[in-house]
């Protein structure tokens, strides 16, 4: 059974993957690290893991095992994700790392890129759309939680050719903002309140607009749930479209995704690694909705089922329904 | 001191109404009536109001006083504010009956119109927009929630040119679908959920059109949030416009309307007569966002507003800030 | 594979009951009944169930496999279940209707009894503490969510001496109110709201005497959570007692109870089967706390456990951790 | 027309006594302060309260003003008041630096007291019970929101006997736990979420014991509402009482007392002055429910009808209702 880690595991994202690795039938987890926790167990810090293994301080000689999941912030995963590979371990990163290709775009949205000679390595881990890629890949870089849920909800309109750019409002709930305690997450901001945040500058949109193929407004707002996310795709498509066959049709095999003829709402893939989808025709435009939960299909039963595909096992083994 | 009655007082809206009225400097609500619930107290059923009054069953002999806050459903508000009017009663309605100006479209929209001999008689009553207008009015027919705050954020652009259409993604709480208990409003299938609904049929979506004068793509969401209302909107302006400016000077002299640079959080207009309002220049076209209490400047507050500008009031006399 | 079905599975603890069996190892999920509901699909109706069958109209000449869940209300279930067991189905049945031993202090409390014959045939299922009982039954009695916590919470001191009456001070979520719309369980309600209910005549009262031998005074408080309960219980004992001692030693091979130091919330056992409880000692008394998930091991999670006893099974296959 | 300055005016308790006296009609909010957020103006910090004042550093020549509402942290407060009082100002201070009358019972509770000359000269200010101390009090500890809730719903059964202890069950929204990002108010943390904390330790403990004359038994629970507060009480008393009468009679002259048959909801005083109260006999003992809003009776509003006592004003002038 392969031997796995995850690095960062007291987030939100950490500990689900934990959670979920932990009871998978064909991994073992045999590593959590988290600096400042370092030595109590994952368990008390988050008991919904249920995950009896203590917290230790990342070292390379020690954690460098089959593979890992890496859950650390935006440009403090790269040069660790170095590491890891130099010593052979495949590794899902869950940060923005590796997900872009133009160097130059990284370098605007998150600074100067800490692993420079890695840079690009990573496949893009969204199965539904790249699974042949993440098959045998030893880097993926899985995908941001808002890019998942809108590259499902446009790619089979992509495909068909959008007609000039298209809108993507997003709602995500509170988790989606990190396990750090700010102003913008007390319970008292978010609570009873809805707020549009990051308007026009929030990372996800290169990473969508990379993997699109066209430019995008994308504009997220918080709402106050715990976890959960929506996009409402605004689109235009040239000549005659049958949007809702194409959707069906695009996802008929896909176990993870299900079109749906009534709008979806977050509740409905709430802990799960579904993403739900709806297709209506606006006399002005397309609409489509897609929802996901965050940190599930959006971060980290996503990244389970990365790593299944890349150590050929079923797809779908272990995957919160 | 005139006096007024509040008629359907149970629903939220009729219930905030007379909350209002209640504690008017310049009226004297006198009457709430409803017919289930008759008999007992408002503030027996809506014990936030303090209002001691009994429930009474409408009668125009008795009801008929100086002005009516008319809080029926759309369809059986018409009939009653026919009589009440021909009784001399001043009128604020508070449903679509007299919004919209074409018969056609509202009967395709609600149904073949109950009070025809009346219809259209209604005076548009968006106080920032059709200030002149109210004033002196008999019959003013209070805006939707959803139009006014759409109308609000989308007023000043619309006179300096909106090229094409606009997409409205709108986002409202819970008590905008009512007080009837339904699947929809039950506490578990709100709570901890994000859902679109009536996609590309919603009724305001003609009532935007009519006062805008362009079409629209109308998306409303119900977000877990007792009230509020926030929508975002998107759209493209000819020739080059400074949207900041045209706001600020738009609503400068508007006592509750706020222009502010970040955007707004539906918790900081809540239970007030205030909308709140931003605009954002992304490379592909502007978006503003607007939010409002939903009960308040959506409904009730306005309805004050209304009713303070017909009767020679100051206009903010008794609005909740 | 033995076949079971659940009648009434529309509601919470239904779709719940039928989530779980239609994943489990050793179950295989033939029916789900509902009556308004007929004709639907049960994901239809409830998608994060995901069980595609469609819900029957009750028939015993069909519904008499191997086992039952029955989740009707209190009163409805009895004649169903004389039915099922004449038929030779072994049944969990999730009303009070034969949780009780005293004819007259059921009658009291929920009116006539619908199936005298068989009144007081239920093994009170909490297997905690009835565990053998339930081995090989042919009925049980599945506990009311409240006395399931309250009961894991007080029975070790029960055992130990309890002196005079005891105080339960419970909160639920709102999903305990059952899923038919009611102004009680409308969002705007709910949410933002605390509020005791049924103070001094709470149904669960006597079951809880029942099981647990001395007075309680039991008063339910409704909290804005979707499901959870928490019970805080108030306590003298006889003597000196080793609290902590007693409750770590009286759970210590309950793979569903944990014992923790400091007070446990109700989102550490959300969708899961666990109980989770700390003691306290208070210069005055004990307080023990107990938190549960009402729908899971409140209700339809502890059914299953109760099936994997009565078939022999591993008591824990197929609960949520 | 006096004038008054709010010092801490960042903190939930500051902001709200700053938006009611700014819109008060016989004071003129003239200061308000804050270190950190100082040269923001507090409608910047907090958009509710529309108070377009700057923060400002307090400076006692600049903030001596006629009366100050002080709302630091317990600790922080006492030098402060003294300086104010020495400068002739006339004080409410929010914290429990001058609510207790024992100094070893205070250090014990919260440290060594910071202002021992004037410790013990505070005038406790829960006005339905000791408002003829207030007036023209000049320095008056505000009571803290636990024990506001609890004295109300204790005090007139204290006064006929209480015999032995009582237990306090006490609900809480977050943001009785202030501002502060923490881990316990993050979003995550506490929706979805009831735990008890502080359980036998919380400092409102000897608050309470003290005016009440008995011991209790007091625990808190966090709850997942902004704001509120519900305490349940249990106790027995001597003799035959009819206690619903004798709350009746004790709060028939209380403006902001509401003596209710059933049990009441947080939400029914929400960002009110008012308390609600009702009185329940259960076979084996009393069961009193109070609730307020912990930050307008239980802190802020109550600070403010305290400083109308103070000033000779009607006691009701400005209180939001």
């Amino acid at each position: 059974m392969a031997e796995v880690a995850v690095l960062g595991a007291v987030g939100y994202a950490g500990a689900i993957a934990a959670q979920l690795l932990h009871r998978h039938p064909a991994f073992e987890l045999t590593h959590v690290t988290a600096r400042a926790e370092s030595g109590q167990r994952l368990d008390d810090v988050h008991p919904r893991t249920r995950v009896p293994l203590e917290l230790e301080v990342f070292d390379i000689a020690r954690h460098a095992v089959d593979a890992a999941v890496v859950a650390y912030p935006h440009g403090a995963a790269a040069p660790v994700v170095e590491e890891l590979r130099a010593a052979g371990t495949r590794v899902v990163d869950l940060s923005a790392d590796f997900r872009l290709r133009d160097r130059a775009i990284y370098d605007d949205w998150y600074g100067e890129h800490k692993a420079p000679a890695i840079f690009g390595q990573g496949v893009y881990g969204l199965p539904e759309l790249t699974r042949e890629a993440v098959r045998g890949a030893d880097l993926v870089a899985n995908p941001g939680c808002y890019p998942t849920a809108a590259l499902l909800a446009l790619a089979p309109l992509a495909r068909a050719g959008v007609v000039g750019d298209v809108i993507i409002d997003a709602k995500s709930g509170v988790s989606g903002a990190g396990r750090a305690p700010t102003h913008a997450t007390h319970f008292i901001s978010a609570n009873e309140n809805v707020s549009p945040y990051k308007i026009t500058g929030h990372r996800h949109t290169p990473e969508i607009e990379q993997e699109l193929g066209v430019p995008v407004t994308f504009t997220p707002h918080l709402v106050p749930v715990s976890h959960g996310e929506l996009v409402s795709c605004y689109v235009r498509t040239a000549g005659d479209v049958d949007a809702r066959a194409l959707f069906r049709e695009a996802y008929a095999d896909e176990p993870w995704v299900e079109v749906v003829e009534g709008p979806p709402g977050m509740s409905e893939v709430r802990e799960t690694n579904f993403c739900r989808i709806s297709v209506h025709e606006d006399p002005l435009r397309l609409i489509v909705f897609a929802t996901i939960d965050n940190l599930y299909k959006g971060t980290s039963s996503q990244a389970v089922q990365n790593l299944n595909l890349m150590f050929g096992l079923d797809e779908s083994l272990g995957l919160p329904a």
